[in-house]
């Protein structure tokens, strides 16, 4: 059985990993970082890149907070307000935000949480094209599946499905991009132990690189016009409008009090609205709003 | 004692009046109307401004909903929730973004709504200088404390705490701007009758122009560079949080399935978000920044 010590240092080690590739990959930009300390307990390492060759603006951030579980979070869990309990709340948090409108911004997170005798893991990867390309989005999906179906046949179709729910910008009728996997409260049953539970989050943390880069590589370079820049602005305006209005972990971070910049490094480095912009008919643009409006399975 | 038809009339014009007098300050471009109907009863005109000679986006939206009252409208009101009855909300909302960083935002916003017995109007109008402007910000103020002390000598005090609370980023610890005046629920008591509260609404509505065309025509010609308008792009960035976040009239409209276009013709047109950005010391950015953090009294 994994300890916490064990678990925060895979994502420790997860961070370095993650920043070297994406360096090496963008080729001109490096990662600044920034250690804070949670008064109350532990802290994170806020790594932030920007104006690289390829990468506009990203964050891929590492936390470990721990002490006396503070009363939202006992409610969160079901623990008792008048229970004296310690937690630990660890994981790593990223957002691409690329500059090239034909390479897509990414999301992953991976997280641990314990308090007392409860444990469990969450997190998911899920990727945001301003383009849709369907050939990348099947990529990407038979990836995911090839991580999940090596763990548990049934992690693939119940965190995909998860995964369509939640990023889903009701106000708008989109979701917010092609989703991925997500998965939250995985604890130990009968199937699944802590150390298969550990494996499997460790699997989807190991994957980022490998479910990303190719579609980095694949795009950076080709041509693109204003018209494309614009449609990427616009999309990370969506973005924006997702991350502030619904997304859970950025509500419970600006609500209890986080770091506000390592919570809003998610945010796009430039984002437009337009009122009531409305593609061409038979355009690019038309055509990833109307996969946006109906999740797909990707022909897997 | 105005009826309902008289007060919906009184929104109509003034949106006119508001758009004719915006249209002749810019110079340069035109309102575009959208009429929609709402399936239940009602419906708006949503008026919306961009790529202007200082206008770069707004909107000045009027509507008037009505029909059979909903269920979120009577837990809002404190309506039980198995009596029947119809209620009218209406009113002219409006936000101004320029496109000169020495020119501010504006919000205005007044309405009424009345359900069987009960009714009530609100509203407010505030500014956000993406530079403050001391003198600017007093004229403002004074100007809004004349409009109010023609009513109620209470208004100006109660109203401008009221928006400096309301127009609060908390997880930023910013005010929006510089405030302004906020009230809601005002409706009859002792000493104020329905004739004399719809007669302070309208003298709010009727201020609007008086109040921000001086602020646009004092700024428009400045020269301003590069950084100016990055800070504005910044500043624009903290107000589609605030928006999105925490504004009650955006998330009640958002969660209400509302018209999405009209409710979120107030995002900017384009804004920026930098990790971490402070601004240099001694700096008119900084200044800023140190008054938003400080709710001020602009000397009245």
């Amino acid at each position: 059985m994994p300890d916490k010590k064990v678990i925060e240092d895979f994502f420790r080690s997860l961070q370095d990993t993650i920043c070297t590739g994406l360096e090496n990959a963008d080729g001109k930009a490096r990662f600044k970082e920034d250690l804070w300390i949670r008064p109350e307990g532990g802290g994170g390492r806020t790594r932030v890149i920007d104006n690289g060759a390829i990468f506009e603006k990203g964050g891929v951030n590492f936390s470990a907070v721990h002490g006396p579980c503070p009363e939202f979070l006992k409610k969160e869990a079901g623990i008792p307000l008048d229970e004296k309990i310690d937690f630990l709340a660890t994981g790593v948090s990223l957002v691409i935000h690329p500059n090239h409108p034909f390479v897509p911004i990414i999301h992953m997170n991976v997280r641990y949480f314990e308090a007392g005798d409860m444990w469990w893991f969450g997190g998911g990867i899920d990727l945001t094209p301003h383009y849709i390309n369907e050939e990348e989005a099947k990529f990407f999906h038979q990836h995911l599946k090839r991580v999940c179906d090596a763990h548990n046949s049934t992690y693939y179709p119940e965190f995909k499905k998860w995964a369509d729910e939640y990023f889903f910008i009701k106000h708008r009728n989109e979701t917010r991009g092609i989703g991925g996997i997500f998965f939250d409260r995985l604890s130990g049953n009968e199937q699944m132990t802590k150390q298969q539970r550990f494996d499997f989050v460790k699997s989807v943390g190991e994957s980022f690189l490998k479910a990303y880069l190719p579609l980095v590589e694949n795009n950076r370079d080709k041509p693109y016009n204003e018209d494309n820049r614009n449609w990427q602005l616009l999309r990370r305006g969506r973005y924006a409008e997702f991350n502030l209005v619904y997304d859970r972990g950025t509500k419970f971070g600006l609500f209890t009090n986080g770091r506000t910049e390592s919570i809003l490094m998610s945010l796009p480095p430039m984002a437009k609205w337009e009122y009531d912009n409305k593609p061409a008919l038979n355009s690019l643009e038309i055509r990833t709003l109307q996969m946006l409006r109906k999740p797909s399975t990707w022909g897997i």
